[in-house]
């Protein structure tokens, strides 16, 4: 697929070369991180020396780094009902109606107890709305994600710290889509427990961890029966994708200003052409957003047929969120930005990274003024099938 | 580390190079299995043919197998309170007092609804003791494991199975340690749920399974907020580790007939040398064990001083499982058994694989001469200082 055109990076992402080379070099250790014997002993430091490196990203410490399965075990280890926050015990949560999936599930919350913060018609939360919630109730766990997956809006997660805590509540930060595209830090976000992941940002599937801030109670395991991580999280250690994470985070964290700054030109560059195409709309263009993503549509567009007409032109796109395993649903996130549903199933998410190209970015351009010939306007549904 | 011997292949194996293979071509595949773009469905295909084999291991179909981070998170997911049994809702959990850590911590059971089955002296269930407790209360689910770690003891499972199927109740069976060892078969098991792991059989560490027996109700998943794993369990897939498990699964079923021969003749080489030291026993070595397990002690022996011994001598092996964080504690299953507290404390394992040769076993039995010598009847404890 070399001449292919990957542009779903907030779906996955390539693997990093320096992880590539740091999970094959986990590999070659037979130790069990938790063995007393030398190959054991290498195993750990591999795991440690990531954690060292995690923490660094977001300035803390590393044994405040619980390494799980990636982010949605993450969000699950995170949203434990019982923490005590300052004003007393944690008895609902509070989550921002653009949430992942896996934080909308409410973790380990009742369903009764879950309650929704609705957000701008720019996808930024409602922080009056947030204020009112958090007036009108006991302690809350508050989930405000850090950046959205599907429009890239960034979140005012310090206010929204600033409100929690005045409330003398806590605050999840699902940092997924950020971390290592735009500097984060745990005590200026003032996040309580803080989600991240590896295949977002060039590590591999399957890895993620949970950063706890300073003074947070320990989240209740989700997974139990062992001593790793602290007691936080038994089952013995993905030890290559540990060693992938770690490497992929040095190296997306040693280049974030530079690919800041290319990515966004990118991004501009991409929009730019895209609102060539008439009426086409970026949306949350008005607001604060990651440099690599653009989520837009034009009168007439279906996101499915779109997706696999620039799947036929080589370019991979996506309708949104992939976490739902193909089933394309109308997307909660432009839902609760009160875009209407045709608009809505109309959207298709472009996002770049550290190895996409201003040609990338070009032939994306070209495919999409071929594609929106047919693909606009209620144009013949059936085009795609002559590709 | 060359020269180095591994003795510790219960706690965690060698990467077979099958495994290694499939995992470094996965790394190359940038799709997430959930996106409907060509790398996507890419990915999905390694994930499909990993389920594909591992099914038919244990004589099953593939959309019964669930892939998790571990046998600890299929442990967990498997001991599901509310799951139908033939006699009703399952109330409460009996597990034998031999389980993995993660078994005996009871999943999502609360703490007052396990009960404990006894072993005998051996090591092996007890049952007449099943019988009456299955008898003495509401539907169960029961947890019996394939083979322990410690010991290598098989469970005669099927007959487990046909005691607790009798009783309208339900079966888990734990069979990290077996799977891939010995032949393995969900229906001759009369097993309901199975859990194995990849990195007992030459896989990656941080990927297994949860096998669901025919018709068998869905256990309540862990992780939740995404459709993978047809909603069995969210969030993306390890997609290089579900590939090495596979590819390891496929190596190890293909050549376990030949393995079993030559693991149990290393294995009673390795016994009948051990036995040759004054007082030396085998633990269960009258009961059915795995072709690769020896647990032993002698008198004076402590495990903690062996291991690290046996470490110097350049020799890895264990003082029992691995799964608590180099923390020493006296072994639950030789408790259990009844085994005295300072013949546990001094129970060292020693497990065989694959690559394992005669001469590793005699180069073992030479380091056990040499620290036999300092280690045992009370000797100078200090001596290890010297090395």
């Amino acid at each position: 697929m070399a001449d292919r055109i990957y542009l779903d990076w907030n779906a996955t992402t390539p693997l990093r070369p320096q992880a590539r080379a740091a999970m094959i070099a986990a590999m070659e250790l037979v130790g069990n991180p938790s063995s007393v014997h030398a190959e054991g002993r290498k195993a750990r430091r591999l795991t440690e020396d990531a954690r060292e490196v995690i923490a660094r990203g977001l300035g803390t410490v590393a044994r405040r780094v619980v390494f799980t399965s990636g982010g949605t075990e993450a969000n699950v280890l995170a949203l434990s009902p019982g923490l005590r926050a300052p004003a007393g015990t944690v008895e609902r949560l509070l989550v921002s109606a653009v949430e992942h999936a896996s934080v909308l599930a409410g973790g380990r919350f009742a369903p009764s107890a879950v309650q929704t913060i609705p957000v701008t018609p720019s996808g930024v939360v409602d922080l009056g709305r947030l204020e009112a919630l958090l007036a009108g109730g006991p302690p809350a766990l508050v989930a405000v994600m850090a950046a959205n997956n599907e429009t890239g809006v960034l979140q005012p997660v310090s206010k929204v710290a600033e409100m929690v805590h005045q409330a003398g509540s806590l605050l999840h930060v699902d940092a997924i889509q950020a971390f290592g595209k735009i500097p984060l830090d745990i005590k200026q976000m003032g996040a309580d427990l803080v989600t991240i992941s590896a295949h977002k940002i060039g590590g591999p599937k399957g890895v993620g961890a949970l950063v706890l801030g300073a003074g947070v109670e320990e989240p209740i395991p989700v997974l139990r029966g062992g001593g790793q991580e602290r007691g936080r999280r038994a089952g013995t250690e993905n030890v290559a994708g540990i060693a992938g994470f770690g490497a992929a985070a040095g190296a997306a964290l040693a280049a974030i200003d530079v690919d800041l700054v290319r990515l966004t030109a990118l991004r501009d560059r991409l929009e730019a052409g895209l609102r060539q195409t008439a009426d086409a709309t970026v949306f949350s263009s008005d607001a604060a957003r990651l440099p690599n993503t653009t989520l837009f549509t034009a009168p007439g567009l279906k996101a499915e047929t779109a997706v696999i007409g620039f799947d036929l032109e080589g370019i991979a796109v996506s309708s949104g969120s992939a976490c739902s395993s193909g089933k394309v649903q109308p997307s909660h996130v432009l839902e609760a930005m009160g875009v209407g549903s045709a608009a809505a199933q109309g959207a298709v998410r472009l996002s770049l990274g550290w190895s996409t190209t201003e040609a990338d970015v070009d032939r994306c351009l070209q495919a999409w003024r071929k594609l929106s010939l047919t693909l606009l306007k209620g144009g013949d549904e059936t085009a795609l099938e002559r590709f």
